[in-house]
Parts: structure tokens; C-alpha cells; sequence
């Protein structure tokens, strides 16, 4: 018997899950939500929100062993392990590993490379030090899943040389949402279906196809900036573009990778929000930049799922996951319009009525199945922690 | 009654026409070989090869008006314009127009935001106004076939400030071939196809999409350095990437932006040839770079196609053009491979045989009508130029 603590640390929220084996006890989510924190507790089926300050917010491992303490009456010495989920580019970090002084070395160095998407593991990994000195951490990789794809997929059209220097390849990430999901669709399907597309759709996207089970493409490459145009990332841009914002706004590398990653997508076009859900009422409401920006992430997706068809020669099943993914029936649907020559049909009723959790939403003569699906990458990381220990 | 001369000019080579109203009467093609220079001269059936001095090649303005002297006994007074090919970003571009003081303000305002696709241009401009200061020169937008194309197509997913500051937006190139392309086509067919895409093959590559013969999208964008993989521009890459290599490198962005213009792509990846002939025979003698290279090139473009597929629902026809379109069999066949889904079926028989020239080269009960083409982008030019007088 094991305790084990999951952290899933994202860019505007944190995740924890407390499991015992492979059963989780209790979980915890903390955001921030106009200018304040909310924490949501989770037992069983006790559900609660609380406010919590900013500097519980900050140092929330220990905000996470009270909660647990008064939740569950638990002592922190009985746990077995840490797992964090890690996003960073590397071939090192493609493996789920017990974190160790070469761990961090490595981890540090690629900081300097790609700060904005180890600055959060990195933390996390901080803060569990500081607050659980005695209790080993585990790094689970969110691209080990799609380790072993063929090299064609992995490759940039660059020299050698600079492919073994910058470690310039493409890793891809979503790799423990998409494990949950082929698990998960075995389960739901008689067979599971060979050729597969899986969108994982939330504040990152990623559009994967797999051949029965195994990682074929991914969209997102060397860093989760790649692919289609996300809540706040632009994902694909002309590299020309990159190059002529650093020279033309003469500002530090750093703030124009900040603007790329946090400052575009759905967020810079539309000036708005980076938020369907704010977009799709102001859609409604006759603005324009919010219409031109569902419009293009919408268009995006489809070209990206376009894309992944031809790496499977067809579809057989379409899985939309991930937040929105999951829940908004109006994207799935304009995603899914006007891709017959797919073999891809919507039922609008099934589609319309499934707002969060799992199930087909495909029209009974679509030739491509169709799924909503809640994921949970916290399975899959208490499995993977479970398998190290 | 009007002679114009053309001018096509491209980064490794330079091809001129003198018409006469619509008809060709002579053409000229210049390039590096092998460390010497050759010049093509064609006039009717009739044609020869000679070398070239680098000094020739540099200033070819002046070798074209003698070679035209020499073979047609054509007094250059006689000339009422000439037409340049332009290559640039921006909306003054995207059309054609005639070169005065304005136009040559914008395009060296341009040239620090772009050099590389604007110094051939600017080169062969400059070249024309020494060599016949009397004769009016043309710039002939390589954009202006895609410009009416829907907002979303040419939209990035980046603030409405910066689109502004830079004017980033995907203008989209090789409009001249795709627009003799679906002229040609309606020529061949009975029916111009609803839903078309053509693959360019060149140096440069586009993949792009028409509906009843308009432009719905391309691969290339902002520059000709996005989309695909080419002989030797990168074609898409992680945006973290270049800021990276910026960074990494220390080495001025102008070096940046040549490696990944000049430097990747089927020569970097390789580290052996641009050219796909050199490629394919590489690969033959067990070469595993050559092939390495070879499979991301095919790869790569079948994914467009398919991103290309879903802006139509489908494709009614597909050709292929360009140099490496038209001719060869061998590409064609592997990128047409494993795509049945899409409706695509080669019939191997007639694409082999087609090395060059015009033809259906799709199997009988292939959904998706087939074609290598000859592209010719100096009819086009020369058509658009008359227009314009």
C-alpha cells in the first residue's frame, strides 16, 4: 500500500491529487479567478470552494498538507512519493524518472533555453522540496507517451548540427491526456479504434494521431508554443515573423517569447479574453474580433486534424478532450462542420446535450466516430508513479 | 502592338522573355552549375546552350538585349515595358503595379524587414533601370492571385498592434504559376474542378487550395519561408526555436534568417544536396541522410495536403507543378501513397511515363483527378503586363 501526492501544475492553475494506490482520496484545484483564489476540495463525493490568499496560492504544498490533514486525517510521513507532471523539450525528460541532483542540473540548463515552460515544474518541484524534504519526488513526462513514433514525425528540416545542439526536435506534449484517453476508449469501445485522432483541446491544444494506440504525429513539437493557435500561444507563425519581432521591437528574447506564448491565440486576436466561453458570448453580442478569433482557432484545428488524417491515411475515431474539448458543444460542432469528405458527422442532439464527461457524439451514419471525453491525467500519473515505485 | 520583356528572377537562376503582345518570341534561362555559368537560349524550336562570365550573369541585363539583337534583329526602342516578378511581403505588393519612386521607397523599407526575399528583386530592378533607362518596368505581385482570398486564411494568431506594426499577414506566394495553372486546367478539363489543390514544386514549394478556380489558402504566409519543407528553407518550425538559435548563436538575426532560408530544408537535413535528383540517388547507394531528408519532404507536403483538403471538404483534383512537380514520378508516387482515403490514387503506369509536360497521371477509379503540369508563370506575366499598358 502507497500514498502517493500528484502535482499538475499549469500555467493559470494548479492540480493536486492524493491517491492511495490507484485510488484517488482526495483532489484539489486552485486558480485564480478575477483577482482572487478559489480552491476547490474534492472527497469522495464531498465537493467545496474556498478563497485562499495569495500566498497560500504560492506556497500551496502547504496549503495542500492542511487540507489533506484536516480532510483526511492523515499523517505526511506515510507518503510514498511526489509525482509532478513535467513539460521540457528533451530527450532526458521524455522518461519518467526519479528526481535527483542530475535531474535538476539538466532541468536548469534547459530554464535558459525555453524558460516559460519549465519555470512552473521547476517551482513545483521547489516548493515540494522545501515543505516535504524527506519525500522522494518523481518527474512523470507528459511526452514520454510519444517517445517511440517514427522519426519522421520528430524531425525539424534543419542541419544536424543544430538538431543535436538545441536538441532540436519534436517531443510533443499531452502525452498522459492521451494515455488516459486510448485506455479509457479500449474500455469504451468494443475494439479500440486503429486509427485515431484525439484533440486535446484547452488552454494548450494538441491534435495527435495514433495507430492502435501508439503515437503516430502530435502537433505540438519542440515546445507546446507549436501547432495550432491556442488560449494565449500562436502557435505556427512564419519563423521570418519570430526573427523581425526581435530585431524590430528591440526588446530581450525573453519578452518576445513571453508575447508568443502569453500574449496571443485567442487572448491577442481577439483583445478580449482567452477564453471561449467570454468569446462565444461576445460573439453573440455582434463583436467582431471575438467572431474573427473563434474563427480562425476553429479553422486551425480543423487544417491540424486535415494534417494528422493523412499521417493515418483516414479516421476512424475523432476524440475531442481536454476543457473545452470536453465541454464545449459549440466549438466541436463548428470544428466538425463542413468535414463530410472525412467521414466525420456530428449528431447534433447527442452533441449539444454532452457538456462535461464521456460519451459518442457522432451521428449513427458518421463513417468516424465521434467521442466527448473527460480526461484524467491524474490516473494515468499515479499509475506511471505506482509502476517507478 | 507591344514587345515586352519578362524577367523571373529566382535565387538561384534567371529567366527572361521578350513577347510579342502574347507570343513568346524568345527566352532566356541563366544559372550556376557546377561553379560555371549556362545560359539556355530558346527561340521557337530552336534552342542552344552557352556559357556565361560571372561578370555576364551579374549584369544579364545587358546579355539579354544582345542575345535578343543577335537573334532577332530587334531594335530594344522598340520595347514598351518590362515586367519584374516581385516576391514580397505586404499589401502594396499584393499587387500589380508600376514601378515609380513610391513603389522603390516601400520595397527598401522592406528589405530590412525581409532582405532575402527582396534582394533578387530589388537586384534585377536596379539592373533593368541602368541597362534601359527609358523602357517603364512593371513589378508583377507573385501575391496578387491570392489576395481576395477569405480573412481567415491570412490571418495569425497574434495581437491586432503587432499584425499592424509589421503588416503580419499571410500574403501567400507562387500566385503567378497557380493562376496559369487554373487557367490551363479549365483548358484541359471539361469543367474547371470545384475543389483544387495544386502543389508547386520547386526550389520554393505551396501548397494551396481553390474553390471554382478562386484562392482559398496557401502553405506559404507572411514570407516564402513558411509551410513546407523546402530545398532549402526550413519551412515551419517551433517559434521557440528561432528565438532560440537567436539567442544560442549570438550571431546577428540576418545569419539566423539565411540558415533558415538557405541553409535547411532537403540540404540541411541532409547535408548533401538540395536538388531531390541528387537526393533519390543518394538514397538508392544506401545513403540514410538522403532518405532521412526525402521522407520529411514527402511527409511533410501529404500533411498540407491534407490541412488543404479540409479548407474545401474534399478535393475534386490535385496537381502537381513546378520543377520537381512536373517531372518527377518518383515524388509524386510517394505522395500520393497511402492516401485512398483521400480519394487519391495514382495510376502508375501514366505518372512514371510523365517527366514532363501536361497530363493526367490518376488512376481510372481514383476519386480525385490527377495532373502533372507544366507550369508557366511568364504567360501569365506577360498576359497581366498587357493589362496593365
Amino acid at each position: 500500500m502507497a500514498y502517493i501526492i500528484l502535482s499538475n501544475p499549469g500555467s493559470e492553475s494548479r492540480k493536486y491529487a492524493l491517491y492511495k494506490d490507484s485510488e484517488q482520496i482526495l483532489s484539489l484545484h486552485l486558480e485564480k479567478n478575477k483577482g482572487s483564489y478559489i480552491s476547490t476540495v474534492e472527497k469522495g463525493t464531498k465537493v467545496y470552494e474556498e478563497n485562499v490568499t495569495e500566498e497560500q496560492f504560492r506556497k500551496c504544498a502547504e496549503y495542500l498538507i492542511k487540507t489533506i490533514k484536516k480532510e483526511c486525517e492523515f499523517d505526511p510521513t506515510m507518503l510514498a512519493a511526489i509525482g509532478v507532471r513535467i513539460v521540457a523539450p528533451g530527450h532526458f525528460f521524455a522518461t519518467h524518472r526519479k528526481i535527483d541532483e542530475t535531474f535538476m542540473t539538466n532541468l536548469n540548463e534547459k530554464l535558459a533555453i525555453s524558460p516559460l515552460h519549465i519555470e512552473a515544474s521547476l517551482g513545483e518541484i521547489k516548493m515540494f522540496k522545501e515543505t516535504l524534504p524527506d519525500v522522494p519526488i518523481y518527474a512523470l513526462s507528459d511526452s514520454a507517451f510519444h517517445r517511440e513514433r517514427p522519426l519522421v514525425s520528430r524531425l525539424y528540416a534543419i542541419p544536424r548540427q543544430m538538431r543535436e545542439n538545441l536538441e532540436a526536435e519534436r517531443f510533443g506534449y499531452h502525452g498522459l491526456s492521451a494515455e488516459y484517453i486510448v485506455s479509457e476508449l479500449d474500455r469504451l469501445c468494443r475494439k479500440l479504434p486503429s486509427k485515431l485522432i484525439i484533440c486535446h483541446i484547452g488552454g494548450g491544444i494538441s491534435v495527435m494521431s495514433f495507430k492502435d494506440g501508439k503515437t503516430v504525429d502530435t502537433s505540438m513539437g519542440f515546445s507546446p508554443l507549436e501547432g495550432v493557435m491556442m488560449a494565449t500561444r500562436s502557435g505556427d507563425i512564419d519563423p521570418i515573423l519570430v526573427s523581425t519581432l526581435i530585431e524590430k521591437t528591440d526588446s530581450p528574447i525573453s519578452l518576445v517569447e513571453t508575447l508568443l506564448n502569453r500574449g496571443c491565440g485567442l487572448l491577442g486576436l481577439s483583445g478580449i479574453s482567452e477564453d471561449p466561453r467570454d468569446l462565444l458570448k461576445a460573439e453573440k453580442e455582434g463583436n467582431k474580433n471575438a467572431k474573427s478569433a473563434l474563427e480562425l482557432y476553429v479553422y486551425r484545428i480543423k487544417k491540424m486534424i486535415g494534417s494528422m488524417a493523412t499521417t493515418l491515411d483516414g479516421i476512424d475515431a475523432l476524440v475531442f478532450t481536454g476543457t473545452v474539448g470536453e465541454r464545449s458543444a459549440n466549438l466541436r460542432n463548428r470544428i466538425c462542420l463542413n468535414m463530410n469528405s472525412f467521414g466525420i458527422r456530428l449528431d447534433d442532439a447527442k452533441n449539444s446535450t454532452r457538456t462535461s464527461g464521456s460519451g459518442e457524439i457522432g451521428d449513427e451514419g458518421s463513417e468516424v466516430q465521434i467521442f466527448a471525453m473527460k480526461t484524467n491525467e491524474m490516473k494515468v500519473m499515479a499509475q506511471e508513479l505506482l509502476n517507478l515505485l
